[in-house]
């Protein structure tokens, strides 16, 4: 019981806060608790059943993306097994992929990168202090993190990031680097050029 | 034909470097080139067919894990749509999960935690200056990043990233945050106590 109450409904869905447009628009907590328990029990399921994947793979492209729970890249990118590596964070960042995208080129050979961003992005419309507030509040903490990173513009925030690629000198800069938005409601990815 | 001479086979390929044991066991440089461009093929052909995804959705857990191209953890935690904030990165590390984390939590009420690192992880038995050699080397470099990140032992990995966790005033402390192992051959995740 402890279990349910703590989850639903969730302090933030309670307070969506500030923005242009809430990311909450068509958000209901419906999903019963103990998601987590139920996902460990889901692999359980995957794992007795399945044989060793013996497959052979090679990692072809970088991939960096935003954490939302609506995104399935494999889905919406049609990915095969062991194609792309895939890095995700809170609005799909390039500040925080710079890290793995030196290991996944120079340590696995990748030769291609591309970032998305995507409509109704929860760090879309918020300004770096109203998420700071936020967070202080929510935690109890006056402590100050450095960056929350949040996307004014889409179009922007995608430039800003291939911008932060192309002057790092431990990526690659012999090869294709692409941005593009992904229309949450079409599952479309259109290119910033 | 440059991008095809461009990608197979790959420097890193060719040398797999330091380690207990290679990261390329089974990897072939099999895919052909364009694997991006045929994503985004991929990409038009799924919006296309697709009406607007009007379900309900309210992200319940966190779950940070590697970038590995060999991970689907929407199979291999058989994860519902909407339901997990998922972090991704190299080796799936907490230090750089922090910032998505509490804006997971502040912002979209997450109330679960997982930390999920894997066997055969490219991170794994290498260490920073020999990481940090490689991706100078390869770059042609000779500026030094801060941490890499490596992994000496996947337990203790794992520990560091749930003590990580525990010291940061950002993120909930009242929510249960567990670690996991993956076995990449089995799929099978065992937890870290």
């Amino acid at each position: 019981m402890a279990q349910h109450d703590r989850r639903q409904p969730t302090r933030s869905a309670r307070n969506p806060g500030p923005g242009p447009h809430s990311f909450y628009t068509g958000c209901m907590v419906s999903t019963p608790p103990g998601a987590l328990e139920r996902a460990l029990k889901a692999n359980h399921k995957y794992a007795s059943g399945r044989p060793s994947p013996q497959r052979s793979w090679a990692p072809q492209m970088a991939l960096v993306l935003c954490m939302d729970a609506r995104l399935d890249p494999v889905q919406f990118l049609g990915l095969q097994y062991g194609e792309a590596h895939i890095i995700r964070n809170a609005g799909g960042r390039m500040a925080e992929a710079i890290r793995s995208l030196a290991i996944s080129q120079a340590l696995l050979g990748t030769a291609e990168v591309a970032v998305i961003h995507h409509t109704e992005c929860a760090l879309l419309g918020l300004t770096e202090n109203e998420i700071r507030a936020r967070v202080q509040r929510e935690r109890g903490t006056t402590r100050v993190l450095p960056d929350f990173l949040p996307i004014a513009d889409l179009k922007d925030s995608i430039r800003e990031d291939l911008t932060l690629y192309r002057s790092t000198p431990f990526v690659r800069q012999d090869i294709p680097v692409r941005g593009f938005i992904l229309d949450i409601q079409s599952g479309r990815l259109t290119e910033v050029t």
